[in-house]
């Protein structure tokens, strides 16, 4: 069929499983080839292709809820709910996202982009539904490897004890990015082996009455087993301690099947959780050979071979850059150890897992786990070096503040993904870091001007023992400047002029220096003279060099990638006021006070006017200004 | 013994049982006679007299390590460690704390004060130990209701999975602060009813022995039957899953079981829980007696009657009177929701729990799902009143960020116990929420002057719907101020001027108004006149007020009871600058850049600076500086 034709999901109603299945196939390929072109997760997506047409036909979207966690599985969803035609612009600015976004459809009922709160949002929306009085079914589809965030286990602990009606979809793929890890996991693993074959109750029962009676302690302990028994007629003994009927293992890509269970979840009371077995990248060999995550998400490929299209040449990545020299470090440094709450691969930590296993600590999704673990270790004289994105430390503000910062923890945390991230859009951008850290006591937090300074702050963060110490990078690769052999240690706090200038003095970090050097450029052929300062050390300031700066008198111009609100130029606004200098030509660029949606950086970036055109108008007018007034 | 001639744990060593017991009642007498003229935390501390013993004689501190998770039940374990002699300073400034600390003893290992920390904390030192080579025991000891934290489900799965040596207490009472909700706490209730039978593993291979033969299909089933076995020789099968050795329950008020099972546990290999029953307040009977956390933390007491020494005639309490106002108008607007945290008590959510059981929502301490669940209800039109401490939000910021405010959902949050808390010092103070939510987009931030204003505030958070909005208030009861009979709304972003002036200006909120006040009085007889600004909404600010004052180029002085970094203040001066004014004749009072740790009020106000004659001093010297330079 046409899939750009379709409006919204009731077509399914009348199709039979051989039509279901065609349409699959037709779906399947239409994701191989637009993703081929655009990009996206492409693996958890031919993954559900089978879950969510069975879904869209068994239940009545929007009326009944789907909730999808992460949200990044949603575009066999999207193509269902007449969003086929919008393919093209996926992820791209001002084109179709990534993750569900109710103002793309009435049928995208809850947002998401971070993992685990599918299951919180489904029991707000029954508790909702049962004081209305309204009918209808509430099914967050969530993966095994979001199950094991904190909240969405706080979520079953209370779902569970409610007994809400809801159906919770678990997607098991045996990965969620990278292979998964935990108790959970094995839990997962033992039901999958136990196969689909399901106690049949009167057979237990007879097997019960062959049970000889028998006298004294022995017969208590028969007792105690018929007590059990409630055990043996189930697998999923975990969910259903939990208060869920467990339904399944069911072949996620069984329409019979499918179908079957979810129409018996449909008519059971309570809370049941549905495991549906699923395959990650189904359809398309290379993404579904894939063991390591490298087919979770990607940019465009060729579909013919399974290359994922590279830019040649290019700097190594930042993230490989940090992790290597860790690894470097680690071969004479015994005290440190890794730690990625299931980034392994995203932060490029693979090579030293395999020199170094025992030092590696992968807590699966669970960032608030994977930062007071990292306190816990710091405690003992260790050094761990927490690897995690930007976006997904804003999971752990409280266990940063109180585990870490308030005890003063020597904790290396990298900081990745900081700044705008682009396609992943609003839940990804790792802009409030900044912001939310420079108001924690004891925290040392730092951005590096390109991959060789970065190496240094590396060696700088492993070897600083007087708290918590923060270096935030870039998504993306490096600029490929000339590394040194040697690592150097950079004292704490100090800024580093690039550029002389003396009308006008730009301070900014990482990504944004390039910026802030055009900038002066141009200012410059304009008879503007523009101090560049590597302000690489955000908290604390360089004091000596803020005060002579501020001595100087010139127009100061902050510029970060990073929110305004309480961010950089904001404590550059403080400490000006705190020493008392008139701070009126201290000017700040930066994000402003709204979420920034997917698509190119670039675009991003115009959009805000975070530009070296606004720099320099910045500059030019702050001079101005200052010219008129003297 | 002399309880204060206690220096270290050793001497436990040579005790009898009998002894041992005979300590028990001599430290139970200790500590209600010392709490009933401190207060503290009598009820926790009194339930695990007898634990805290048989882990100190079966282990030893500090080479082994317990980690008190939430800390407010260290007491035993201070007395025993040779702090008794200071427990007449408890919770006092200066004095002891109420939650361990490092600087206070060796024996100290973690701090804590916010729940379900202690097996990451665990973790991170089982790794550290195991890379050293080191052999030590790491026990943490984790309540029931700390046990459904996010945080600490993502811990348990990560442990058992990892099978590292580790014992882990579990201090089942029941009830965490208030009775307990949950899933898990019905999981724990089955067994602790299963009382202490353990099955005997010969006894269940004689019975299944006596299982006939048989063919066929039921044949399989007998194998199943044995292959679950495993379920049967243990209780605790939610644990077992999890990969944890379960042991228990045993009497925590029985030394001779303790002893045994705490001995049994150093044996074996691997994660282990044990699960404890205790009683809280054991041995004072109003404590003892307490179904609803009254006796959880208290102030003084007097011992004969049990009755809590209360102020005579002080105002209602600022939790009651926003959960009140919330109530009436919950009868009128069948939308309103009420979620807590574990905190019905604290929050005084008890009238509302008894007149709208079904609109009120206690999910555990689980702030996560909390926030989340309140953002699912707002999706489809209901209006969630989160009730929630300044401090325990900290665990919800990026559930605030993506899930409310992302989503621009209708969530009215109040934030309880802003502000400096006092005796249950740093891991309470409630003083960095503005600086963590003043930069997220959409939400409308404010704090009554009084408890008056405060009625019209919640009216306001209800009536509004664009978005979040949070209204913060203090720890402590009202002002005693008249109360309107209806009520009103007060338009978002706007300030109130309480007091007229022309030489200079202080914009405060909530507690800090009268030091502004009285401020404005001292100088007022100076001969500066001084206007005082009720700046009630946070966020929006009051945006042509600002201009006004800022046009009328007057010293402007900030006050806030919450940190300097990324604040009230610092969001002042960022709009004084996006609006181009010299904003060098704004000062900011508020939270320097460290934690404030435990003490009264008021002495952590002095310390701090945070007074009305430093509000006197600050506007004369920015009031001289002026005149100089004009």
């Amino acid at each position: 069929m046409d899939l750009m034709s379709i409006k919204n999901p009731s077509f399914l109603k009348d199709l039979s499983i051989n039509e279901l299945e065609k349409l699959s196939e037709e779906i399947r390929h239409f994701l191989i080839n637009q993703l081929a072109a655009t990009g996206g997760h492409i693996g958890p997506n031919l993954g559900v292709v089978e879950l969510t047409i069975a879904l869209h036909k068994c239940f009545n979207s929007p009326k009944d809820k789907m909730i999808w966690d992460v949200g990044h599985q949603s575009y066999v969803h999207k193509i269902l709910t007449g969003r086929a035609s919008e393919f093209h612009s996926l992820r791209q600015y001002k084109g179709l996202s990534g993750f569900p976004k109710m103002n793309e459809s009435e049928h995208d009922v809850w947002e998401t982009g971070h993992s685990s709160t599918s299951l919180s949002a489904a029991m707000g929306m029954a508790v909702a539904r049962d004081l209305k009085k309204e009918d209808s079914y509430i099914i967050p589809i969530i993966g095994d490897g979001a199950l094991t965030g904190g909240m969405a286990l706080e979520a079953l602990n209370h779902i569970g004890d409610e007994k809400k009606n809801m159906i919770v979809i678990l997607n098991d793929n045996e990965m969620s990015i990278a292979p998964n890890v935990g108790a959970l996991h094995q839990v997962l693993g033992r039901l999958r082996t136990a196969g689909k074959y399901q106690w049949a109750k009167d057979e237990l029962e007879m097997l019960m009455k062959k049970i000889p009676a028998v006298g004294g302690k022995l017969a208590a302990t028969a007792e105690k087993i018929k007590d059990s028994l409630k055990y043996l007629l189930v697998s999923g003994v975990f969910f259903e301690e939990l208060g869920f009927t467990y339904l399944g293992p069911v072949d996620g890509h069984n329409y019979e099947d499918l179908l079957e269970q979810l129409n018996y979840a449909k008519k059971t009371e309570g809370p049941v959780l549905l495991h549906v077995l699923t395959k990650k990248g189904k359809g398309f060999s290379p993404a579904e050979e894939d063991t390591v995550g490298t087919w979770h998400g990607t940019g465009p490929y060729k579909i013919e071979t399974g290359d994922i299209i590279k830019p040649v040449n290019t700097p190594p990545a930042w993230s490989k850059l940090v992790s290597d020299t860790v690894l470097k470090l680690a071969r004479k440094d015994k005290r440190i150890v890794a730690i990625t709450p299931a980034m392994p691969v995203g932060s490029k930590l693979e090579a030293f897992a395999k020199e170094f296993p025992d030092r590696m600590v992968d807590v699966g999704i669970a960032e608030q786990h994977a930062v007071t673990l990292a306190a816990g270790l710091a405690t003992q004289k260790m050094k761990p070096f927490l690897a995690i994105y930007s976006t997904f430390l804003q999971r752990a503000y409280d266990q940063m503040l109180h585990d870490v910062c308030r005890q003063k923890c020597n904790v290396f945390i990298g900081i990745d993904r900081a700044g705008l991230v682009g396609a992943d859009g609003e839940t990804h951008q790792g802009v409030y870091d900044i912001a939310f850290l420079r108001h924690m006591p004891n925290l040392v937090l730092m951005m590096p001007k390109d991959e060789n300074e970065g190496q240094h702050m590396v060696n700088t963060a492993i070897q600083y023992n007087d708290g918590p110490i923060a270096m935030r990078f870039p998504r993306g690769n490096g600029l490929g400047v000339k590394m040194d052999e040697d690592l150097k240690t950079i004292p704490i706090g100090s800024w580093e002029v690039l550029k002389e200038g003396s009308d006008a003095a730009i301070l900014t970090f990482g990504t944004t220096i390039e910026m802030a050097l055009e900038a002066s450029e141009i200012l410059g052929k304009q008879g503007i003279s523009v101090k560049v300062i590597n302000a690489r050390f955000i908290k604390p300031l360089d004091e000596s060099m803020m005060l002579d700066l501020l001595n100087m008198q010139i127009p100061i111009l902050t510029i970060e990638e990073a929110v305004l609100q309480g961010g950089f130029g904001s404590f550059v606004l403080e400490f000006a006021h705190n020493h008392g200098y008139d701070a009126s030509s201290i000017d700040r660029m930066g994000i402003p006070d709204e979420f920034i949606e997917h698509g190119d950086v670039q675009s991003l970036l115009n959009e805000i006017h975070l530009t070296t055109e606004e720099a320099v108008k910045r500059i030019s007018s702050i001079a101005k200004k200052k010219q008129k007034r003297a």
